[in-house]
């Protein structure tokens, strides 16, 4: 084993989802997603705390990219406007990685710990928001609101978006439900 | 003790309530809920599963008040209204009921997993909803929209309601919630 282990991180991620969807998300282990890859699962450990970690690692950058859009919109954006900006932002950095949002969907339906786990990925995402969005100036109620809907949004957008037949992108859908959000809150 | 026992589930929860305040939740048993409340081990378990339960005893009924309330709404009334009109109705339900929502908030507050139970509970509560609105024609993505916009209402309403210092009823929170939720997603 060379120490010098080119892309081992995505190599781990890649082989990890492929045991998930092939044996199941319970039933594979560390040292197999290691020898998969052909590394040893000290190098496994170096890039990820856990096997659960492999599916969350884009948690974190995801949440920066939220926030750091929010804080970096014009100061005359409304609090939607930003979180507009944000969920756009968002959705380019998505492009071309539909194939393995849909692996890990899968992986993630099948286990009800992990749905558990993206549900507080969410939450944790809309409490991140909601931070940017006071710091921006708007109130604790529009601030959670806003941050509330953009994650629904998110959320049901990205939900079409892996198991739409008709390949749109995702930045369509985020649109499409911006737009029908607004239809629907203003007919209640 | 009498094989009769008057309101046996109501002393159970403030007994549950009263020590997982005073002691934390992690370190209350329920052996020590049951003699608190005067009842055995058996009586407990006739009416709870375990100790988690007592928290979320009302996530069914819950449930149900906003499904029937969403499909007993008027044809005429849109999704958003259908959703406004079981928020009414879940409101007009907690009436008098702020002391116990309060200390149930301060128990979950303080521990992780409870935390997690209660996003579990909303996000089932959102499908339910969903389904609800379904039901009455709403299209798959109206329907998930006004369902979470509901529910992000309901939760930031009770967290305010629970919170609140100036003794306003949640239907006034949620009455407020939902006519920013209109100005918020109109100004984006």
């Amino acid at each position: 084993m060379s120490r010098w282990e080119p892309n081992a991180r995505g190599r781990l991620q890649q082989s990890a989802m492929e045991l998930y969807i092939e044996h199941g998300y319970e039933q594979t282990t560390v040292a197999e997603i290691a020898k998969r890859a052909g590394l040893t699962e000290r190098t496994f450990f170096r890039h990820f705390a856990d096997k659960r970690e492999v599916l969350f690692a884009g948690a974190g950058p995801l949440q920066e990219l939220f926030v750091n859009t929010v804080a970096d919109a014009p100061a005359t954006a409304t609090p939607m406007d930003a979180v507009a900006a944000a969920l756009d932002t968002v959705a380019a950095d998505f492009k071309g990685r539909l194939e393995s949002a849909r692996q890990r969907q899968t992986v993630i339906r099948a286990n009800a710990e992990l749905q558990e786990r993206e549900l507080i990925k969410l939450a944790t995402l809309a409490a991140a928001l909601t931070e940017a969005l006071r710091q921006r100036g708007a109130s604790d109620l529009t601030a959670r609101l806003a941050a509330e809907a953009g994650i629904a949004v998110f959320k049901i957008a990205f939900e079409r978006w892996v198991g739409d037949t008709d390949q749109r992108e995702l930045s369509q859908h985020i649109r499409e439900l911006l737009d029908e959000l607004k239809a629907v809150t203003a007919g209640g």
